[in-house]
């Protein structure tokens, strides 16, 4: 973990997700954007829709990380308690938003539809908050202090994250390397723990993977090394380093 | 939340899912399958491959929930640390376990590989952990009390998870009625709002859905209602009323 970098943490507010209904999306989409402007995920929570579960959740990770971020619960249903919870987590009021009234007042006449009272809940922030504009479907979401409260839905959470992100201080950027082996974890796991003892400001991952063959029946076996680090010349070094150890081994290397 | 049922927590260890790297598939395949046979699957949490942070999670969620899953971290390398860290959430000592240790040599002799020190690291367990066998890959999960510790990879995590689940005292099994309708969420949650309030013990979500149709330019917008209740019958009473309501609305819905 390259501690001089902002820390993020992820609360999924999804019941559907719990019950293995939906599948997420959001988690990925957000490590890689943070990722790629050098900040650190460092933690994802997926909790039910429930007050208690929210409230804890917000505030055990808005005092713990630079940026929270959460996904799931803002629409005008009855099961879409996000707002409330979030604003119970700071002790701040649920009002109106004058602008996010006015959008979706103006939406839903443009529409011909009428601006009911379960979407007016849509236009409703914890006092003190500030828009978050979603170009899909109005809607928005809100940041108050560090904490981002987004939509659920995929493609208005990445809309709303290309919102966000440039808005974000950011860290150093990681830089990183990633080498395939053909060398099993086990062959090489000795070595590679030297280079990692030897190289503490580097984060050196080892993550194996089993490719079922367009045969169906053998099972290609590789091992993916990542490396990572904020000084990208040092990063080289280490990965010339690896792909030495590996070509020591008699396995052949590939870097992504 | 069906508070009767028997409840469980995940805990992902991996710093390659928080930087973007890898996309989880192991939170849906745990969810459906606890879903299957009645447990509530209450907490994910994602993080990363880090000893304070796991020790603290797996002590959190142990004494929270009926059980706790855990997968990645369990390989031959030096950033395998689950075994030791859950042994230091218990204040357990580790040591080879003498049935992993025989399992593992049998298989690197057969295929006349050397049983290093690396590898012989997936033989080692908390004491008086018991194993949960792997059917692909040989090197086991283990079980303490109520945590159980598996692999990251989704085809070792599922087939471990298949060694799991029978032997888990389960809950009521949750009766489940998805119904899509083309009416948005505005326009039924007033409606939605009176059933779920009539109707404490049914869980009643509501989820919308976008669809990018063939012709590439327009989206079709549907929601799609889950009545969820461990009585059948009631879940099919609820689920009636729902449609009536859709119908009354003017709108178009289907049974999934």
């Amino acid at each position: 973990m390259i501690t001089t970098n902002k820390t993020a943490g992820f609360v999924i507010i999804g019941d559907e997700i719990l019950s293995g209904r939906t599948k997420d999306a959001n988690v990925n989409a957000l490590a890689v954007r943070l990722t790629g402007v050098g900040i650190t995920l460092a933690e994802v929570r997926i909790i039910a829709d429930d007050e208690a579960a929210i409230v804890a959740t917000v505030n055990a990770l808005r005092k713990t990380y630079d940026y929270v971020f959460t996904s799931g619960g803002i629409g005008p249903t009855h099961d879409d308690i996000t707002c409330d919870c979030v604003a119970l987590a700071f002790g701040l009021t649920v009002n109106y938003h004058p602008v996010a009234y006015k959008r979706l007042g103006d939406y839903y006449e443009k529409r011909d539809m009428p601006f009911t009272d379960a979407r007016k809940r849509m236009a409703r922030t914890p006092q003190g908050a500030e828009l978050i504009d979603n170009i899909i479907s109005v809607a928005p979401g809100f940041v108050i202090e560090n904490v981002y409260v987004m939509a659920g839905v995929p493609k208005i959470f990445r809309a709303m994250l290309d919102e966000v992100i440039p808005t974000l201080h950011h860290g150093a950027i990681l830089h990183s390397i990633s080498i395939n082996t053909d060398l099993g974890e086990g062959t090489i796991s000795d070595p590679l723990g030297k280079i990692v003892a030897e190289n503490p400001d580097v984060i050196i991952g080892s993550y194996p993977k089993f490719d079922l063959q367009p045969d169906k029946k053998t099972i290609k076996a590789q091992v993916c090394l990542v490396i990572r680090c904020t000084d990208t010349a040092k990063a080289e070094t280490v990965a010339q380093s690896v792909i030495k150890m590996l070509d020591d081994l008699g396995g052949v290397s590939e870097i992504l």
